[in-house]
């Protein structure tokens, strides 16, 4: 099967679009990558998902129309990564589309109730690509009392289990997120959570204060000095020490987070902040791992993956927090792509929804039951001269 | 199979749950309704479906909730159909969900595309009544560039169609909409649209001037005088006279077109301004017959369903403005329940999706091609046992 995966996450980067080649599924997955790449948003799109994310700014008629418009672009960048891979569009069998979320609520909060909202219309993607949809992957976790998050556990553990090693899955994306991968695992013995922050307070600074979108290599914070009161003030996060099962969204490390703190923060010099930020960053990661991992679980390696993995300040305050007896790696260094991964996992999910398979790790989003993930939206061509569609 | 169809239409009178046998498909299905029923939404939620639906008032954190809560409501609506016609929910094959419509939006409107927006989360009525769900019918018309609406005249043509009549299908919920069934038609020489309001401007005056949510029956209109003023105004509206395709929601003729209406016109005796929307509501129908339907097709029989059929005042003016050479009909009258016969077609719907059928109408709904319509969501039982979805 030839799949295409997508992604869209909570930093706004644009579309990750990734197409493999798969055989088989479940622990019997062979994958290869063909081709990945990253469809930046257009300026007046980036600007309509902002307005989407805040209760503030965001109204009925904006959501409509922007579910329709992502999936145009969604489509886009289908055509866009076969296009780059000299892969005819007409032999794709499948697409998995994560869509963009525009809200996130894992737990009830005054009379809303826990809930997830992912746009980038599959009918638009499913017609414009004539290609089988497999899209909405979170909605049936949260259905069985999950937080519909994380879903890459799943598809980590077909791709990075050893059979030597204890390995942390650490992906810094917009959030950042964990995966417990102990040696010779069963995919009971995983589990994941939300670490909190991954590089969506980093960017917010960058933007607010040098007026750059991220802080390439983490050279600015480099430069900085570590601010005590700062950092105390933003590691007392109660997120930070709530023990997992747990998840977050842009809602609360986001823009109004980084207002609030520039502003209550405002003599600190504007590299200090950026370089406290991105300690905290790495604390609020650290400080996980220790307090919730390392008392059950013997850990050899942490690998980074997601944008945060080029920010080498980052990964050397990382380093530095958890000492020489654990090594801190890259996935380019074990082989595989950072940039691609979120994208492959979709693609994989949709693999596994297709071939229907569960695929929800109930340990990790606190599910009751195990899930079969995301709907699947025909394309026009799809069913012609069969007799049903089972 | 047995089905059960659920629609929510935008005059909010709750959850239409209609428990059918189906054998067969297309021209070939033979349909036997068991059970409906209304299950009316608790006032709370009433209250956030009408937040959601304007562009003031609504935002993502209440639509996500929202959409989570109606999830729950719908899967316990198809509980209680079933429990109510003694049928035991684990032999319900399908439930074809329609879902609620917050917004609509069929033509491009300043920087906002044509889209339509329901909510009522698949994955929760999957879960919570382990069953296979077929929603969001809509979206995969608009995206063939059709305005999405509207999707019954598939299953009309079904149920309907006469080798000896010309007939009308005159739908009163909400929004009004016909479909033409000429005698001895094919699905070709069929069409639809939305003639304009239907109980909507009724009951919105009910619910300002008299503290009710509709005039059962009719019976405060029958009593008040026309006020020509005001039925000019109202007919002057240009949806009116717009030659179809169109279709519309809830935007143009909702509660701010009331309130407007009701400020212009305050000085008209309270009675005379309910007579006078009814009227204006049975002439916005007959017009549109005079002008694009009677000048090329020959109409025996106009037959009303949805809630505006029990209004007698209304049936009677349509009956006047026609005159005698035309009956109207209800569809009690012919043996089907106006009240089921949106949730009954969507029952269908979700059949001809499930046998790999496209079933939107082009014809009627502009779209430019024949499309499936609707995603398949996976309740957690589903596919065990089974090699793949296909």
């Amino acid at each position: 099967m030839y799949i295409v995966g997508l992604m869209s996450g909570t930093s706004l980067d644009g579309i990750d679009a990734a197409l493999i080649r798969v055989n088989n599924s479940g622990l019997e997955t062979e994958m290869e990558m063909i081709e990945f790449m990253t469809c930046p948003f257009p300026k007046e799109i980036e600007k309509e998902i902002m307005q989407s994310l805040s209760a503030d700014t965001s109204n009925v008629q904006l959501i409509c129309s922007l579910n329709f418009k992502l999936g145009k672009l969604f489509a886009k960048a289908v055509k866009e990564v076969c296009h780059k891979a000299g892969f005819p569009i007409n032999k794709l069998d499948l697409i998995g589309s994560h869509g963009q979320t525009i809200y996130h609520q894992p737990l009830q909060e005054q009379n809303y109730i826990p809930s997830t909202l992912q746009i980038g219309e599959a009918a638009v993607i499913a017609h414009d690509t004539n290609t089988l949809v497999i899209s909405n992957f979170r909605t049936m976790d949260m259905a069985a009392g999950g937080q519909g998050a994380p879903l890459v556990p799943f598809t980590e553990y077909i791709l990075y289990r050893s059979e030597a090693k204890g390995r942390l899955l650490q992906n810094i994306g917009g959030i950042g997120n964990v995966t417990v991968l102990p040696k010779q695992a069963s995919l009971d013995d995983m589990y994941a959570f939300d670490t909190g922050p991954g590089n969506m307070i980093i960017d917010e600074v960058c933007r607010q204060l040098f007026n750059i979108s991220y802080d390439e290599g983490g050279n600015i914070a480099k430069q900085g000095q570590i601010n005590d009161g700062l950092l105390s003030y933003c590691i007392s996060h109660p997120y930070i020490m709530s023990p997992p099962p747990k998840s977050t969204g842009r809602e609360l490390f986001g823009k109004q987070y980084v207002v609030k703190l520039l502003k209550r923060f405002e003599s600190v010099p504007n590299q200090d902040i950026l370089a406290t930020v991105t300690m905290f960053t790495a604390k609020s990661i650290v400080e996980n791992y220790r307090n919730f991992i390392f008392p059950k679980t013997s850990i050899e390696e942490v690998i980074i993956g997601g944008g945060g993995s080029y920010n080498k300040t980052l990964l050397n305050m990382i380093q530095s927090l958890l000492g020489n007896s654990i090594r801190v790696l890259t996935q380019e260094e074990l082989g595989y792509s950072s940039e691609a991964k979120e994208a492959v996992a979709f693609a994989l999910l949709a693999n596994e929804t297709f071939h229907g398979h569960t695929s929800n790790v109930p340990k990790a989003t606190g599910a009751d039951s195990d899930v079969i993930l995301g709907n699947m939206t025909f394309p026009p061509s799809y069913l012609k001269g069969r007799k049903n569609a089972f």
